[in-house]
Protein backbone atom coordinates (compact mmCIF):
# COMPACT_ATOMS: atom_id res chain seq x y z
CA UNK A 1 0.00 0.00 0.00
CA UNK A 2 0.99 3.59 -0.74
CA UNK A 3 1.71 5.28 2.19
CA UNK A 4 -0.26 8.33 2.40
CA UNK A 5 1.65 11.86 2.03
CA UNK A 6 3.06 13.07 5.04
CA UNK A 7 2.64 16.76 6.52
CA UNK A 8 5.81 17.72 4.48
CA UNK A 9 4.70 16.51 1.28
CA UNK A 10 1.40 18.18 1.62
CA UNK A 11 3.11 21.24 1.97
CA UNK A 12 5.90 21.20 -0.85
CA UNK A 13 2.65 20.06 -2.78
CA UNK A 14 0.54 23.00 -2.13
CA UNK A 15 3.74 25.04 -2.38
CA UNK A 16 4.27 23.74 -6.49
CA UNK A 17 0.65 24.12 -6.87
CA UNK A 18 0.22 28.02 -5.95
CA UNK A 19 3.59 28.97 -6.99
CA UNK A 20 2.21 27.39 -10.55
CA UNK A 21 -0.91 29.49 -10.51
CA UNK A 22 0.26 32.87 -8.78
CA UNK A 23 4.45 32.74 -9.18
CA UNK A 24 6.96 32.83 -7.01
CA UNK A 25 6.47 36.34 -5.38
CA UNK A 26 3.30 36.09 -4.45
CA UNK A 27 3.76 32.66 -2.83
CA UNK A 28 5.01 32.97 1.15
CA UNK A 29 4.99 30.78 3.26
CA UNK A 30 2.72 31.87 5.64
CA UNK A 31 -0.01 31.71 2.11
CA UNK A 32 1.55 28.46 1.50
CA UNK A 33 0.12 26.79 5.25
CA UNK A 34 -3.46 28.31 5.02
CA UNK A 35 -3.51 26.67 1.41
CA UNK A 36 -2.50 23.33 2.66
CA UNK A 37 -4.26 23.75 5.71
CA UNK A 38 -0.48 22.86 7.56
CA UNK A 39 -0.25 24.41 11.26
CA UNK A 40 1.71 27.54 10.13
CA UNK A 41 4.58 26.68 12.67
CA UNK A 42 5.10 23.27 10.63
CA UNK A 43 6.30 25.15 7.80
CA UNK A 44 8.85 26.66 10.05
CA UNK A 45 9.66 23.71 11.46
CA UNK A 46 9.87 21.63 8.55
CA UNK A 47 11.42 24.11 5.62
CA UNK A 48 13.69 26.49 7.68
CA UNK A 49 15.71 28.13 5.23
CA UNK A 50 12.10 29.76 4.60
CA UNK A 51 10.92 30.37 1.34
CA UNK A 52 13.57 29.46 -1.24
CA UNK A 53 14.05 26.07 0.00
CA UNK A 54 10.08 25.67 -0.09
CA UNK A 55 10.27 26.73 -3.87
CA UNK A 56 13.41 24.26 -4.26
CA UNK A 57 11.26 21.59 -2.97
CA UNK A 58 8.30 22.16 -5.12
CA UNK A 59 10.19 22.40 -8.15
CA UNK A 60 12.35 19.08 -7.70
CA UNK A 61 8.64 18.16 -6.53
CA UNK A 62 7.09 18.91 -9.84
CA UNK A 63 10.23 17.76 -11.70
CA UNK A 64 9.83 14.40 -10.25
CA UNK A 65 6.11 13.22 -10.48
CA UNK A 66 6.60 14.81 -14.34
CA UNK A 67 9.70 12.90 -15.32
CA UNK A 68 8.36 9.53 -13.91
CA UNK A 69 4.92 9.82 -15.37
CA UNK A 70 7.22 10.70 -18.72
CA UNK A 71 9.40 7.78 -18.30
CA UNK A 72 6.34 5.80 -18.29
CA UNK A 73 4.75 6.88 -21.22
CA UNK A 74 8.25 6.84 -23.03
CA UNK A 75 8.45 2.95 -22.39
CA UNK A 76 5.70 2.84 -25.30
CA UNK A 77 8.41 5.02 -27.60
CA UNK A 78 8.85 8.50 -28.09
CA UNK A 79 5.42 9.64 -29.73
CA UNK A 80 3.84 8.20 -26.68
CA UNK A 81 5.66 10.23 -24.30
CA UNK A 82 5.15 13.02 -25.74
CA UNK A 83 1.48 12.39 -25.92
CA UNK A 84 1.67 11.23 -22.36
CA UNK A 85 3.37 14.97 -21.19
CA UNK A 86 1.69 17.39 -23.30
CA UNK A 87 -1.27 15.49 -21.48
CA UNK A 88 0.13 15.65 -18.06
CA UNK A 89 0.17 20.11 -18.58
CA UNK A 90 -3.18 19.91 -20.50
CA UNK A 91 -5.04 18.35 -17.73
CA UNK A 92 -3.42 20.92 -15.44
CA UNK A 93 -4.87 23.92 -17.27
CA UNK A 94 -7.87 22.57 -17.64
CA UNK A 95 -8.91 21.21 -14.67
CA UNK A 96 -7.76 24.32 -13.00
CA UNK A 97 -9.66 26.34 -15.30
CA UNK A 98 -6.84 27.39 -16.81
CA UNK A 99 -5.22 29.03 -13.31
CA UNK A 100 -2.49 26.16 -12.45
CA UNK A 101 0.39 26.31 -14.78
CA UNK A 102 4.10 25.14 -13.87
CA UNK A 103 5.92 26.15 -10.94
CA UNK A 104 9.25 25.40 -12.93
CA UNK A 105 8.53 28.19 -15.46
CA UNK A 106 7.28 30.38 -12.55
CA UNK A 107 10.75 30.40 -10.89
CA UNK A 108 12.41 30.67 -13.66
CA UNK A 109 11.49 34.19 -14.96
CA UNK A 110 11.60 35.88 -11.39
CA UNK A 111 14.71 37.73 -11.24
CA UNK A 112 16.74 36.30 -8.38
CA UNK A 113 18.32 39.34 -5.45
CA UNK A 114 20.74 41.17 -6.80
CA UNK A 115 24.37 40.21 -5.60
CA UNK A 116 22.98 36.55 -4.95
CA UNK A 117 24.31 33.18 -5.29
CA UNK A 118 21.95 31.57 -7.44
CA UNK A 119 18.94 31.11 -5.77
CA UNK A 120 18.16 27.46 -5.13
CA UNK A 121 14.96 27.56 -6.45
CA UNK A 122 16.11 28.46 -9.68
CA UNK A 123 18.91 25.84 -9.83
CA UNK A 124 16.45 23.11 -9.10
CA UNK A 125 14.23 24.54 -12.43
CA UNK A 126 17.41 24.28 -14.69
CA UNK A 127 17.90 20.65 -13.13
CA UNK A 128 14.44 19.60 -13.73
CA UNK A 129 14.51 20.76 -17.39
CA UNK A 130 17.64 18.80 -17.96
CA UNK A 131 15.95 15.60 -16.86
CA UNK A 132 12.77 16.00 -19.04
CA UNK A 133 14.98 16.95 -22.01
CA UNK A 134 17.24 13.47 -21.24
CA UNK A 135 14.34 11.43 -20.72
CA UNK A 136 13.06 12.86 -24.06
CA UNK A 137 16.59 12.86 -25.74
CA UNK A 138 17.57 9.11 -24.71
CA UNK A 139 14.30 7.86 -26.00
CA UNK A 140 14.63 9.92 -29.71
CA UNK A 141 18.56 8.52 -29.90
CA UNK A 142 17.35 4.89 -28.89
CA UNK A 143 14.49 5.32 -31.79
CA UNK A 144 17.34 6.09 -34.56
CA UNK A 145 17.09 9.93 -33.93
CA UNK A 146 21.11 11.19 -34.19
CA UNK A 147 22.55 12.58 -30.95
CA UNK A 148 22.43 16.71 -32.06
CA UNK A 149 18.86 16.36 -33.23
CA UNK A 150 18.02 14.25 -30.46
CA UNK A 151 19.06 16.76 -28.02
CA UNK A 152 17.72 19.77 -29.66
CA UNK A 153 14.59 18.25 -30.33
CA UNK A 154 13.94 17.48 -26.92
CA UNK A 155 14.70 20.95 -25.65
CA UNK A 156 12.29 21.92 -28.91
CA UNK A 157 9.52 19.65 -26.82
CA UNK A 158 10.01 20.77 -23.62
CA UNK A 159 10.14 24.81 -24.66
CA UNK A 160 7.20 24.66 -26.50
CA UNK A 161 5.03 23.18 -23.43
CA UNK A 162 6.19 25.55 -21.19
CA UNK A 163 5.05 28.37 -23.56
CA UNK A 164 1.92 26.63 -25.00
CA UNK A 165 0.62 26.17 -21.48
CA UNK A 166 1.10 29.96 -20.80
CA UNK A 167 -0.48 31.06 -24.27
CA UNK A 168 -3.57 28.33 -22.79
CA UNK A 169 -4.37 30.22 -19.89
CA UNK A 170 -3.92 33.89 -21.67
CA UNK A 171 -6.68 32.77 -24.07
CA UNK A 172 -8.38 30.67 -21.67
CA UNK A 173 -8.43 27.52 -24.16
CA UNK A 174 -6.44 24.23 -24.61
CA UNK A 175 -6.50 24.95 -28.66
CA UNK A 176 -2.77 26.32 -28.32
CA UNK A 177 -1.91 23.20 -26.59
CA UNK A 178 -3.69 20.52 -29.36
CA UNK A 179 -2.26 22.52 -32.18
CA UNK A 180 1.20 22.03 -30.99
CA UNK A 181 0.74 18.37 -29.78
CA UNK A 182 -0.66 17.72 -33.44
CA UNK A 183 3.16 19.86 -34.85
CA UNK A 184 5.13 18.14 -32.05
CA UNK A 185 3.90 14.96 -32.88
CA UNK A 186 4.47 15.17 -36.90
CA UNK A 187 7.68 16.52 -36.18
CA UNK A 188 8.86 13.28 -34.03
CA UNK A 189 7.44 11.02 -36.37
CA UNK A 190 9.71 12.26 -39.29
CA UNK A 191 12.91 12.30 -37.36
CA UNK A 192 12.02 9.04 -36.14
CA UNK A 193 11.44 7.64 -39.70
CA UNK A 194 14.59 9.32 -41.25
CA UNK B 1 13.24 62.78 -36.59
CA UNK B 2 11.79 60.37 -34.27
CA UNK B 3 10.61 62.24 -31.38
CA UNK B 4 11.92 61.27 -28.08
CA UNK B 5 9.12 59.34 -25.94
CA UNK B 6 6.83 60.42 -23.29
CA UNK B 7 7.54 60.37 -19.86
CA UNK B 8 4.22 58.20 -20.38
CA UNK B 9 6.12 56.22 -22.78
CA UNK B 10 8.97 56.07 -20.65
CA UNK B 11 6.72 54.47 -17.59
CA UNK B 12 5.41 52.13 -20.05
CA UNK B 13 8.57 50.97 -21.32
CA UNK B 14 10.25 50.50 -17.70
CA UNK B 15 6.96 48.68 -16.59
CA UNK B 16 7.16 46.07 -19.45
CA UNK B 17 11.06 45.17 -18.75
CA UNK B 18 10.26 45.28 -14.95
CA UNK B 19 7.32 42.81 -15.71
CA UNK B 20 9.63 40.68 -17.66
CA UNK B 21 12.14 40.54 -14.63
CA UNK B 22 10.37 39.93 -11.54
CA UNK B 23 6.57 38.71 -12.73
CA UNK B 24 3.23 40.90 -12.52
CA UNK B 25 2.79 40.71 -8.60
CA UNK B 26 5.96 41.98 -7.82
CA UNK B 27 5.87 45.29 -10.01
CA UNK B 28 4.03 47.90 -8.46
CA UNK B 29 3.49 51.53 -9.53
CA UNK B 30 5.37 52.74 -6.69
CA UNK B 31 8.22 50.74 -8.20
CA UNK B 32 7.88 51.27 -12.01
CA UNK B 33 8.19 54.96 -11.03
CA UNK B 34 11.57 54.37 -9.13
CA UNK B 35 12.96 52.45 -11.56
CA UNK B 36 11.99 54.77 -14.22
CA UNK B 37 12.87 58.24 -12.78
CA UNK B 38 9.45 59.35 -12.96
CA UNK B 39 7.62 61.54 -9.91
CA UNK B 40 5.05 59.01 -8.59
CA UNK B 41 2.50 61.75 -9.26
CA UNK B 42 2.70 61.15 -12.47
CA UNK B 43 2.18 57.49 -12.54
CA UNK B 44 -0.89 57.83 -11.06
CA UNK B 45 -2.05 60.63 -13.34
CA UNK B 46 -0.90 59.17 -16.72
CA UNK B 47 -2.49 55.23 -15.14
CA UNK B 48 -5.47 56.32 -13.09
CA UNK B 49 -6.86 52.39 -13.17
CA UNK B 50 -3.94 51.43 -11.69
CA UNK B 51 -1.66 48.95 -11.66
CA UNK B 52 -3.67 46.48 -14.22
CA UNK B 53 -4.05 49.45 -16.80
CA UNK B 54 -0.25 49.90 -16.68
CA UNK B 55 0.62 46.04 -17.04
CA UNK B 56 -2.03 46.14 -20.19
CA UNK B 57 -0.40 49.17 -21.66
CA UNK B 58 3.07 47.34 -20.91
CA UNK B 59 1.94 44.01 -22.92
CA UNK B 60 0.81 46.30 -25.33
CA UNK B 61 4.36 47.92 -25.68
CA UNK B 62 6.11 44.86 -25.84
CA UNK B 63 4.06 43.26 -28.21
CA UNK B 64 3.68 45.77 -30.53
CA UNK B 65 7.65 46.69 -31.11
CA UNK B 66 8.24 42.81 -31.34
CA UNK B 67 5.42 43.07 -34.17
CA UNK B 68 7.00 45.92 -36.16
CA UNK B 69 10.48 44.09 -35.84
CA UNK B 70 8.88 40.80 -36.77
CA UNK B 71 6.81 42.38 -39.43
CA UNK B 72 9.74 44.03 -41.24
CA UNK B 73 12.21 40.27 -40.94
CA UNK B 74 9.22 38.76 -42.42
CA UNK B 75 9.66 41.01 -45.37
CA UNK B 76 12.58 38.37 -46.61
CA UNK B 77 10.10 35.65 -45.82
CA UNK B 78 9.41 33.09 -43.15
CA UNK B 79 12.81 32.23 -42.28
CA UNK B 80 14.14 35.53 -42.19
CA UNK B 81 11.22 36.02 -39.90
CA UNK B 82 12.12 33.31 -37.79
CA UNK B 83 15.51 34.27 -36.83
CA UNK B 84 14.69 37.63 -36.14
CA UNK B 85 12.19 37.14 -33.55
CA UNK B 86 14.98 34.78 -31.99
CA UNK B 87 17.55 37.38 -32.42
CA UNK B 88 15.16 39.63 -30.14
CA UNK B 89 14.58 37.40 -27.56
CA UNK B 90 18.05 36.21 -27.51
CA UNK B 91 19.60 39.93 -27.44
CA UNK B 92 16.82 40.79 -24.44
CA UNK B 93 18.05 37.38 -22.69
CA UNK B 94 21.92 38.01 -22.97
CA UNK B 95 22.23 41.51 -22.27
CA UNK B 96 20.43 41.43 -19.58
CA UNK B 97 23.06 38.80 -18.02
CA UNK B 98 19.68 36.22 -18.06
CA UNK B 99 17.53 38.56 -15.75
CA UNK B 100 15.11 39.93 -18.37
CA UNK B 101 12.12 38.35 -20.08
CA UNK B 102 8.83 38.44 -21.67
CA UNK B 103 6.24 40.58 -20.42
CA UNK B 104 3.68 38.96 -22.23
CA UNK B 105 4.67 35.25 -20.62
CA UNK B 106 4.56 36.78 -17.32
CA UNK B 107 1.63 38.24 -17.09
CA UNK B 108 -0.19 34.93 -18.10
CA UNK B 109 1.02 32.95 -15.80
CA UNK B 110 0.02 34.65 -12.48
CA UNK B 111 -3.44 33.92 -11.28
CA UNK B 112 -5.80 36.69 -11.93
CA UNK B 113 -8.03 37.60 -8.65
CA UNK B 114 -11.03 35.31 -8.20
CA UNK B 115 -14.56 36.14 -9.38
CA UNK B 116 -13.00 38.91 -11.47
CA UNK B 117 -13.62 39.19 -14.92
CA UNK B 118 -10.39 38.60 -17.48
CA UNK B 119 -8.07 41.02 -16.43
CA UNK B 120 -7.27 43.52 -18.95
CA UNK B 121 -3.47 42.57 -18.80
CA UNK B 122 -4.69 38.77 -19.31
CA UNK B 123 -6.39 40.21 -22.41
CA UNK B 124 -3.90 42.11 -23.94
CA UNK B 125 -1.45 39.19 -23.36
CA UNK B 126 -3.99 36.89 -25.55
CA UNK B 127 -4.10 39.61 -28.02
CA UNK B 128 -0.34 40.05 -28.27
CA UNK B 129 0.21 36.17 -29.03
CA UNK B 130 -2.68 35.97 -31.68
CA UNK B 131 -0.92 39.47 -33.42
CA UNK B 132 2.35 37.42 -33.36
CA UNK B 133 0.91 34.15 -34.21
CA UNK B 134 -1.03 35.93 -37.47
CA UNK B 135 2.23 37.64 -38.83
CA UNK B 136 4.17 34.26 -38.88
CA UNK B 137 0.82 32.25 -40.24
CA UNK B 138 0.47 34.51 -43.03
CA UNK B 139 4.09 34.56 -44.34
CA UNK B 140 4.28 30.73 -43.90
CA UNK B 141 1.04 30.89 -46.37
CA UNK B 142 2.35 33.38 -48.30
CA UNK B 143 5.33 31.04 -49.01
CA UNK B 144 3.01 27.78 -49.90
CA UNK B 145 2.28 26.13 -46.63
CA UNK B 146 -0.95 25.23 -46.14
CA UNK B 147 -3.69 27.13 -43.98
CA UNK B 148 -3.76 24.49 -41.00
CA UNK B 149 0.11 23.97 -40.49
CA UNK B 150 0.66 27.79 -40.89
CA UNK B 151 -1.43 28.17 -38.33
CA UNK B 152 -0.02 25.39 -35.91
CA UNK B 153 3.23 26.34 -36.82
CA UNK B 154 3.39 29.97 -36.24
CA UNK B 155 2.14 28.72 -32.67
CA UNK B 156 4.63 26.22 -32.08
CA UNK B 157 7.05 29.18 -33.00
CA UNK B 158 5.85 31.39 -30.13
CA UNK B 159 5.45 28.71 -27.74
CA UNK B 160 8.68 27.44 -28.10
CA UNK B 161 10.83 30.96 -28.33
CA UNK B 162 8.62 31.82 -24.99
CA UNK B 163 9.52 28.88 -23.45
CA UNK B 164 12.90 28.96 -24.36
CA UNK B 165 13.66 32.57 -23.09
CA UNK B 166 12.68 30.87 -19.55
CA UNK B 167 14.82 28.07 -20.30
CA UNK B 168 17.59 30.00 -20.40
CA UNK B 169 17.12 32.19 -17.77
CA UNK B 170 16.75 28.97 -15.86
CA UNK B 171 20.38 27.62 -17.23
CA UNK B 172 22.10 31.16 -17.57
CA UNK B 173 23.05 30.18 -20.93
CA UNK B 174 21.97 30.72 -24.32
CA UNK B 175 22.31 27.57 -25.51
CA UNK B 176 18.39 26.24 -25.54
CA UNK B 177 17.36 29.36 -27.84
CA UNK B 178 20.28 28.49 -30.23
CA UNK B 179 19.29 24.66 -30.37
CA UNK B 180 15.37 25.45 -30.65
CA UNK B 181 16.72 28.00 -33.54
CA UNK B 182 18.00 24.94 -35.41
CA UNK B 183 15.15 23.14 -35.41
CA UNK B 184 12.54 25.79 -35.41
CA UNK B 185 14.50 26.38 -38.86
CA UNK B 186 14.47 23.35 -40.28
CA UNK B 187 11.00 22.88 -39.55
CA UNK B 188 10.17 25.56 -41.27
CA UNK B 189 12.58 25.10 -44.32
CA UNK B 190 10.87 21.74 -44.47
CA UNK B 191 7.12 22.91 -44.16
CA UNK B 192 7.94 25.89 -47.31
CA UNK B 193 9.22 23.20 -49.52
CA UNK B 194 6.68 20.23 -49.23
Amino acid sequence: MKPSPTVREQIVAGAADMIGRRGLNATSIRETAKYTGAPLGSTYHYFPDGKQQLAMEAVRHTGEWTARSLRKALEAGPVAGLRGFLAVWRRIVVDSGFQAGCPVLAVSIEEPPVDDETPPALAAAADVFTTWESLLADSLRTHGVEPRQAAQLSTLIVAAVEGTVAMCRARRSAQPLDDVAEQLEAIVLAAIRN
